[in-house]
């Protein structure tokens, strides 16, 4: 049931060429106005670990990874995503990556030294969905740092987990990535069969990518992983620390979907970066797909405390392989904000309470949106 | 200077008798509508241990107290508060009590028995702010279960931390407070010198009550603790799993006054209880008082995340010595949620951006009360 | 490099048929001569879910697992491990898994109904080894109690992580397990080539099993993961308070190898388990492996603190597929204990220091194992 | 019953003096050999921070005191402790404490101007049993850092918990100290009645200090609180990653006696210096005393891991007021370690499996102790 496509009524085709075997999310590359603010903020707030810089770009990675880098912060003139960046299990899935976009049409770049420092090989493409794809096999290998314990803050960061896009249509999002060889784990559906999320994985945990109903193509954010909650507490306390607390943009709190502790920062250009513990095994191949319906209350915090519409409305742009930003196009269907939060929306904490019930009148202690 | 009075227009006088010797906030009896729900809550949901209980009262206590409860939950007509009750060093301090209320002229009652299970000799009164409040010394010793970990839940709370008053005119009450031998601790005043709430302690934290202001006499909270942070997580999640997260009113976060982390739930009475964990030792004569800044975004929560209207509007009822609800007397004084929320209001990050900044531009990402 | 095979003199021949294709270690069959004994221990105070039980047979779950079981306590007369078990991608892995072991001229079993409830077609073998392996894949889904909040214990087990496996020749058992898929992350050598453990991975954590050179073939534990240190904590507690802290065998601690943080328990019946959480990501292809030099007195804890003695000695018997406890046959190698524990042992904990002496030296605090 | 006097066939006489009113354990300084050395141990191995320092001597607070220090390193030709130094309530409690140490013929010191930086008159006795105590009011205020969390190491101290002293005869120590005004909180004792140690308050926490039985006058430990448990692992990790594990004594682990979680270490010249969080509030006045059995195996840790021996035999020496060492007395009582560890000793996990039984036939798995 979860290798079945999901159902969209404008697929992108599929492929005759198989898809790269993609290993999983592996770095970004982020442009950023003022390469120092930014610096600041990843390095001296959020303590990720330099490799390497120059005036131009900054190679940053967290304490458990031993590539390169996955964080790459590269001065430009508008802030943007240059590069979603996927690890291959071999050479010779670049080769595949070509053919598979290559047949689809999409504009595929190959540079056998690599886009950044650090990584060799490697294929660019824009994708389907228009986002900037990128596959590489070949990397430099550094410190592992993970016992590195006197390097440690108490927000250490130690993964990069996952990546999250906006794109206005999320089912022919969802079946084109399923044919790159994602595998759904959870989704957002109301009643009418809208789809307003996905959540996609390679690796075994709950995603290496989500796909989030809205204008785009557009990056909603990149998420690192820490051990435990208190570290990401610890973020939140240093930020206050620092009086860079307007830094936080939602959070901390439990998903529902997910069931990971999160957090979500803004950072100076407006890039949101999220802090993530302890989501689930994923990797049993039918693992069983969770649905939310949009209306529960929960699913976004499982703990009902609301989603700021920044959230929603807010993302980053993506550049196209001339790095130039990609025009964003308006999702049509219903949006997740329109339907939950305010005047017109609807969302309940016991679905046997719903019945007429908006949330005005059913969350009565957290009116906070209704000001 | 901390053993300065606080300057008052509208002073309680200082009685001649000498103050009893308060020990420690120590318990509170809540009068509940449904005494089934009401257990289920504390219960079930919070793990409180149930020391006695009849058809009519649940005693219960936390797992560090060796004290018979700290909390009596009673069914009665009407949600509200019937005692506030403090241990006193000695006997004799009954009597002292007694002598320093009734020169005030307040209604006092003295019962050997005491007024609840468990407990001995005890004096009630009706304090010169409307306020119930009891002292005792004499009380059962119960098993102190800190020890038992076979009997923790993930949100175990282990002791009765402070209470919480609303009440008018938040100088006149610290200035009595100080006259019962309570010191301040930290506090929340503008740049006319209007005091907005204030903190004080007997035991070495940051306070065993607080005086918010606000319409009144009422009961803000009382708030137990737990020994870590994830304890509190653990509370919301659970919460999440009852689907009963509407209960959630308003945090987790961190306090900016007492740096305590905390959460606030609502009873099934809409009784207001927080979990609250590490705060700092204040037990020195010259304890610094920590004085915060009204329009300061991180005086209440740390993290710089919006109150919700309703932690300043909603507050318990308080009973007199009959049971009955005392009348509750309106603020005049400038009011914290209209200085600081919302159109009129006004709040900053960083101090030196605020000059002419509402927080609808400064928190540009924390915009949900301002849908 | 990686995926070079480990050399050893006394190879397992490689099979041409293709390895069945592993997605995980799934689950253990343990044979317990108390059932009800048992039962407390691993449902009681350690908190699993009771799948299904009747009088022979208990079936566990953790919380975040979505099969049947991961654990059967099975009444029998010997205390040992009926089963190894394993779950493969597809139906036709187990055909593969057939033709693996019967080329190797294994005893092989297959049960379409499968060996336990819950489970389907199976092959049970007696590996070249000595272990009782298992592989299945069609299984019977259950509630994911991932969110089930309510249910969790302060000391919440989460997943089923790895088994540990005792054997005499640990190249050769590692140079075996490769040819069944199992890729190599950590391992523990001397400056002479003797291999004392090796910890070996199909998921991408630090492993599924991992084999540990001593009297064998035997069960040396089997682990299961919480989510935060916390939690690991909160079983010691619990022991104690049951007055079982005698349970507690090593730990709780931070792991050289793995790095991750670790106790040690014994069952009823001697069967160890290992309670564990926060290993590191290992899923790319050229994941680097780490070696551990034997002699570094930080391999095996973090913290340096020792080992003790009945950890490298005691093991619990596996059965073959009569039942019947297999013959031990005696390690020949260098025994790891033999080389760094007592009076002729030698570790270091800083290599420099090393020269010239022995821990009674340079532990001068950590005398507890030379009384 | 806590208020009376324990018995004791050796008394120091009591006083005719009022004792002085001590708030607090407040500070200690150390001699040390090779200042250096010791604050790397100090500052950058355990974060504590530097108010201010000199050639000779530096002076280290933790996070959230505001008092100038709580800990004085000072360069020395003998490892040693200068002072046992606290708090006292009024500048008048100094003259209290001079007639008090007076009038039982001790030899007394004071200084309007302080021995130390920062801290202002101060008296400094040679106390009955030997222990060079200290007692101050006046002392120059600094910044409390509890809200700095951008200075937040994962192991952050945060408070000067207690001290621990070592002397020959248990019960007089007990009952001089109660003559200061000290209150035990809980005790070991056998069932002869002899006392191995016992816990003593003046702040509402298990201890202030303790009297451990053992040759003396020495300094066993002094502790420093973190807030949580990981915190107190998060030091045993960075030392792991330091190469220096060794300084790991003890643990970590849960005491029996005060319900801590607790970790001992030695710094650079053998004192011992203890990281301990959450125990409990004591502060009623009939506070339930604790008394432990001697040979109740979890009484010293909660999980019966052993105590190492030299964690019995190591102790720290102690200064006169001329800075000469003074010379040990031998316990001539029975040892706690003698009576519970080894060949000899005897302790129960439970007290109905005790009879007949050593610790070698009870506790099976934990044998480290008898290699």
């Amino acid at each position: 049931m979860t290798a079945d496509r999901t159902p969209t009524s404008s697929p992108v085709p599929t492929p005759s060429s198989p898809a790269p075997d993609i290993v999983r999310c592996a770095s970004m590359e982020l442009v950023v106005t003022d390469l120092a603010a930014s610096r600041e903020f990843y390095v001296d707030v959020l303590g990720l670990t330099v490799t390497e810089e120059d005036e131009e770009a900054i190679y940053l990675r967290t304490l458990e990874e031993f590539i390169h880098h996955n964080l790459v912060l590269r001065q430009g003139p508008v802030a943007a995503v240059a590069a979603f960046s996927y690890r291959v299990r071999t050479p010779e899935d670049l080769d595949k990556a070509v053919a598979f976009y290559s047949e689809l049409g999409c504009r595929v770049e190959r540079r056998e030294d690599g886009f950044v420092k650090g990584i060799g090989d490697s294929v660019r493409v824009q994708d389907p969905l228009g986002f900037p794809y990128e596959f590489f096999h070949a990397v430099e290998h550094v410190e592992r740092l993970a016992w590195r314990y006197d390097l440690y803050t108490p927000g250490a960061l130690v993964r990069l987990d996952h990546f999250n896009q906006v794109t206005p249509d999320v089912p022919k999002a969802v079946r084109h990535y399923q044919d790159l060889g994602f595998r759904v784990t959870e989704d957002i559906q109301d009643s009418d069969g809208v789809v307003y999320a996905a959540w996609m994985r390679r690796k075994p945990t709950v995603h290496d990518t989500a796909a989030t109903g809205g204008d785009g193509p557009r990056m909603h954010h990149v998420a690192f992983a820490t051990h435990e909650k208190h570290n990401i507490l610890a973020v939140c306390d240093k930020l206050g620390a620092l009086r860079r607390s307007d830094a936080i943009e939602r959070g901390p709190g439990r998903h529902g979907v997910s069931n990971a502790f999160y957090l979500y920062l803004r950072d100076p250009d407006g890039h949101r970066v999220e802090i993530y513990t302890q989501d689930y095994y994923t990797g049993d191949p039918d693992n069983p797909v969770v649905t939310w319906d949009v209306h529960d209350n929960q699913r976004r915090d499982w703990w009902g405390n609301p989603v700021v519409p920044s959230w929603y409305t807010d993302a980053s742009l993506v550049l196209d392989l001339d790095g130039e930003p990609r025009p964003v196009v308006a999702r049509t269907d219903a949006s997740e904000m329109a339907v939950t939060i305010g005047a017109d929306g609807f969302s309940y904490t016991r679905k046997d309470d719903a019945e007429g019930t908006s949330d005005h009148e059913q969350g009565e202690y957290k009116l906070g949106n209704q000001l």
